[in-house]
């Protein structure tokens, strides 16, 4: 059994992580943080967990956390995150962490799109950008993993195969994402009072949102130059999943079947990518770790449809898949 | 032309008023007040009235509004109103106060139910409660009227007629009711925060809610002495609308012929209440000043099923049926 | 490993039925049935399998599938049940079946209440009701099991242990329910279209659902002479989840301590049955096979608050759990 | 008064204009028809109509129709609607087509995206497409008026200026739009019941949606030769509103300002296009005739974003601008 705690467990990719963490066969749960006073039961703040876990929620030090578990997730704010989980480290544990602090490759950009020094610089560039289906090799060697964000993942999938066989021009490239309301974290806020954002569909962040350099920089690698894209997170009135339409150029002619070949080629093994004929909606994918691709061809434009489920694949299923390649377990354990 | 000032402009019974009133042909909204600094246009806040209602948010006194204007809405906090309303009917203005602050009778229950010493407690006993389906002639020579709480007018309208003709018993009374979340207001709050109430039904307050002693006063007035009223309020993942599903102990036999003809006869010329053979559901009502109201006998217990949208019926509609009332327009003024 | 089939495997329970079986340790699912020619993949008609689970839709007859299986699921509509399920069970498969047509004692009530004489009388009265915190032993040595109805389980839980302990009066009790559309089932239908449900709660069936005498059937076991209940159901703009709100009378004072006493010792060692002191929200059980209850005194009356997710305790999940007991596993098996 | 019909008076959009027309000072309603036998009164097919009018749908011929109307609108489905609404006109009354029979230019382009023979051809290129804000002069003169799609109608009102003024490419337009259920009509169908779109978001109909030949007929006119557009249909879990987020590309160099004072400056005069600095949603125009505009430079591309009620100005709305516009009344005419 692999001893695993959540540092910030009381939001909702902690609650999904906790969910996927109780039904996996080698894992124990030994602690669970949040800065609360008095040590409140963990079901206390998500009733769901009642008679399921029976941890309380301690505010412990990151060197207690890092002895206490063999491996932690960190469900913390970004920049928070870079200032703990180095003290996780090198307390001696394996680290996932959910925040944007160790997605990004040099400090300028983490500077300019989160507005603080990077806590923790050294790290950037060497961390590995936790997506198996792309990075499988490097995950498994790692004791530090850089958790996807939700939009990347549904972006980077569907475009990376393509860019690396050179189907698609990398500098036209618009994701056109939309968001199950989950998305925006559990701290109350007008834009996510239920009777502002049901019935509603909305824009924001337009040309601003962070996962933006996230998304060039992880298909960059596959393009061989610096992609552009044009990424438009819109809200949904729904509790979980992501549709991203993307539009690109292709190079030369390009059919619908040369897209899918390529798609299924590049996902032929993986249990977690479906790349399928039909239109998929989130909800195929919802409560999941599957990401649904398909291509279409409009009127010379490549389309690529993704969907997943932001707190599975685009959080929690990721982080649990990128566990057991850091420990050697199967990918899917935990999660069929 | 009546002047109008709306007192406490930036919630949703304010924004639902505004758009009643501006439909209204003998209405002309000359102030509309919050306490928010540098007067930001109140499109600024309610994004839906760009191009519709073009003034500022204002900080008066009571007394600057009580003297622009003919009529004032009080759409503030119970206590607060009852502390500047006094004041603003002083400067001359008639007031429709949407707060709980004047609709019970007696200082002592306000202390037992709202936790406050009333600030104003000699007009509780002489202020007219504002159904007009029930106490019109009251209202119309009154110069404050207490708007009703939306779940106690889904329970008075269809209980009222039934203790008034001696058909039902006054101490075995069950109002088990749902809202929509606009309801609870547009505060941010956990309990609302989409993710936490979407696609999820609770009950809250059970026997604490502050609408109880306001339903048993009203329907007192028709039972000759004090019911007993169990009221369960429930929130239903929807922006509006209140089901209000009623069990009542009839007295001797009773068929539902003679139940639905008591109701029928009761709001026979009456514009807003539609007593229907269907079962209604919230949609029926949505954005309509109208309550729909059926009747059924089930293993001889009297049931009542109501529905009316929140914030027109149970708020802005309403207010704005008192206003005509106070003003000598018909009811139905700017609301068809 | 147990071979199980899936009979009508097309709608809704059958679908969340497949889910919790595919991560059962000790099934093999070996056929799914349904009358659509051409033997089209499951995950055509239910794209959340693609990837999953790899069967063909067979038009089997009745005795293929009792041979081909161990242990068969009925989820085909009440009496096309009654008249397949006996020849599944004469060809050597024990079934679990989520149709009413076994879980009345006598033949009369259900051609009252199903407008049929039933297909299979006999085993009227000699078929256990599938709930196994009531009823576990006889289920432990049966080779039917009637699964409960999903409205039946959330008032059944919370009443039969205060009518067994004499606390509550068996002739006054209201059932106040309100569901999730999926209850209703994967036929499109006006009253579940989208833009019709959505946004809307309404009572349907009043008086006549056919919950109504199951429920009765099963508490009057423990009521010790037949009770009366009044039960309404409603439907709520929500996916799953079953929230039951229950009056009854007590008998003699009552303390809501004596009634949480009451609950959690008949609960004590259940694994499924959680009572809460908090208000539960049908959200804390969707996609678990719990159900929440808990309980209040309001104004000398007990009121019970049960929730659970329909498609789960209230149909599939109650399914696999009799199927555990049926084999022997576990209760939870599968199910965590 | 004008005597005004609806032909087809069961489905939403025909709720929504009966809605509208019964706040419509200078409106009489004098026939609603549908097939159904028996004439039962249409308030029995929208409840929420009991009480507010008291007619019966009839199934009268199209001669009738138009002598006891004045101005007939016309909610059938296309096809049967140009087989029909000739014999309208020529009983003499003018007519509002919702249907998409009279909006494209030529036959062919009508055969190729609906598949049928038109069956009115000749009025094809000769009637005027039902957008006021650009086409007023010529609705003003008309007899039959072709309402616009939904879709087009959020695509068009943007991109029209900006074509005009040479600011775009004609040939690299994406439109990605996100419609409510209510767009889908009244049919209750698999992909429109409620537990299968609701919490989901998907595309459908990609690259065939009939929409497209419509937008791109209509804003050619703006831009000299004719446009190419990819347009994207997706379904998002709501009753009504439709969110477009339009990508174009710059002729030259383009400011955000620029963008904006060519919108601001084509709709300085209108009522119902509101060019908004911040980011709309489509709550902000709900149960209204607003279309809310607005751009955006991302990285060199134009992004702009239009939010409308789908039922309002994308139909009833919208078509009672043309009646207003048809015979002479003020265009917000009971609109406001």
């Amino acid at each position: 059994m692999v001893k695993v705690a959540v540092l910030g467990a009381t939001g909702y990719t902690a609650l999904e992580l906790l969910k996927i963490l109780l039904r996996h066969p080698e894992v124990e749960i030994v602690a669970v943080t949040s800065r609360q006073d008095g040590s409140p039961p963990i079901s206390s703040v998500h009733p769901s967990l009642v008679g399921r876990l029976d941890l309380a929620l301690e505010d412990l030090s990151p060197e207690e956390v890092g002895k206490r578990a063999d491996c932690v997730f960190g469900c913390l704010p970004h920049c928070a995150s870079a200032e703990i989980l180095p003290r996780v480290l090198a307390a001696g544990a394996k680290v996932v962490d959910f925040s944007a602090d160790y997605r990004l490759d040099d400090a300028a950009t983490y500077l300019e799109w989160y507005g603080h020094e990077h806590p923790d610089a050294a790290r950037l560039g060497n961390t590995v950008y936790g997506l198996p289906e792309l990075f499988r090799e490097q995950i498994r060697g790692a004791r530090l993993v850089a958790n996807p964000g939700c939009y990347s993942t549904s972006a980077i999938l569907p475009l990376a195969p393509l860019l690396r066989a050179g189907l698609i021009e990398r500098d036209d490239i618009i994701v056109d994402s939309k968001s199950g309301v989950s998305g925006a974290g559990r701290q109350p806020k007008l834009m996510t009072h239920f009777p502002e954002c049901n019935e509603s569909m909305s824009a924001y962040n337009v040309g601003r949102h962070r996962h933006t350099p996230e998304i060039e920089q992880v298909i960059g690698r596959f393009a061989g130059t610096a992609p552009m894209v044009i990424f438009t997170p819109q809200l949904a009135p729904m509790d979980r999943g992501i549709l991203s339409t993307i539009y690109a150029k292709p190079k030369g002619t390009l059919t619908e079947a040369a897209v899918m070949a390529c798609l299924r080629e590049a996902y032929a093994g993986e249990r977690f990518v479906r790349v399928v004929d039909h239109l998929p909606g989130t909800k195929d994918t919802v409560d999941t770790n599957f990401c649904d691709v398909t291509a279409r061809i409009v009127r010379g434009r490549v389309l690529l449809i993704s969907c997943l489920d932001n707190l599975v694949k685009g959080a929690s299923g990721a982080a649990v898949q990128n566990f057991n390649c850091l420990h050697g377990f199967p990918e899917s354990t935990g999660m069929l």
